[in-house]
């Protein structure tokens, strides 16, 4: 009778542990544009967008899973903090210290558990499942949109070149061309065009 | 061939909208306690504990459907504000002012998933399914938990007594007798014996 309490106090170390994804911040602003968005309202809003999108999936996929695979993603960063897409520097580090990172936060799990996430971790990471990606078409596509409802802050502020972002962007149609073939017009060629990316493709 | 644009910008017209839910605070301090947390992140935590602790429901629970619902749950608010859960003036009008924004918040999407968002927010408001009532006690017992790790802060800023508490979570249970019983104990009653709530039980 009554419930594992052992199980159940690893299942609330992680749940507690994960709070601080609350202070993880990333380099996109919120739309208003008075802060920058931190890893836990990021997983939120790319759910949502997931629940409302998934009808521009290049192939038909399983809501769920993606949801898990998207709430999750970004837990890492708690030990190996933000790794911005075009630091080149810190970005030769970052496997390593996502893995240590991973065994650490995962561990704290129930094993059934803790092999589950680990699992769909890695699978969001390699990115070769229709679910994983999806979920990183929005992981993309999320920031694309804050970006340019903020009239494209953070590409100014870091003085992004468009080569970066398209390379960046490279696996992005393999969620969804639809979704992709937008951003990249909506997005991505109207900041050009304003002067917020730098456009080096003609140099 | 191609996306339904206007389906597609009403889509993105909401998700975009529902960015400011980042910017809507509660009265529950972040573990560490800096600073409050705001729904977007308080929606993300709930979805992750429904992934981890569904298997505390009194009755087995449509995973995806829950989660559906917990990550649009406090939608409303980006119009009807966060209502404090014992503050009982804005409690008399909070239905109606909710109301309202539902009508104008899931209005700005395509009419299919307007009628299907707007009735998980009412299925959760009523709290008479198995998943309302699951999404509901989570909806309870998260704020518990992050009040526990700040040592009751939020309880005794606003000097809240037991017996608010709980009447605030009479429903709780009807979701989890599990997770009610280990969260009456460890957090109420021990935040009573801290003082840190206030006993109104014995006058």
């Amino acid at each position: 009778m009554g419930m594992d309490l052992e199980r159940f106090e690893k299942q609330l170390a992680f749940i507690k542990e994960i709070d601080k994804e609350k202070q993880i911040f990333r380099q996109t602003y919120i739309s208003d544009g008075t802060r920058k968005e931190n890893d836990a309202e990021h997983a939120w809003h790319m759910a949502i967008m997931t629940l409302l999108l998934s009808e521009y999936s290049n192939e038909e996929i399983d809501v769920l899973k993606t949801i898990r695979m998207i709430l999750i993603h970004d837990v890492v960063e708690i030990d190996a903090g933000d790794t911005y897409a075009y630091d080149e520097v810190a970005k030769t580090t970052q496997r390593e210290r996502e893995e240590k990172a991973a065994d650490r936060l995962f561990g704290l799990l129930p094993e059934d558990q803790a092999e589950e996430l680990r699992a769909l971790w890695e699978e969001f990471e390699t990115g070769e499942t229709k679910e994983a990606k999806f979920a990183r078409t929005m992981d993309n596509f999320q920031p694309m949109m804050l970006n340019d409802a903020t009239d494209g802050k953070a590409w100014v502020e870091h003085q992004v070149a468009v080569s970066k972002i398209l390379k960046r962007n490279e696996r992005t149609p393999r969620g969804s061309e639809e979704l992709w073939n937008y951003g990249k017009e909506n997005y991505i060629e109207k900041h050009v065009n304003l002067g917020h990316i730098i456009d080096d493709r003609r140099m």
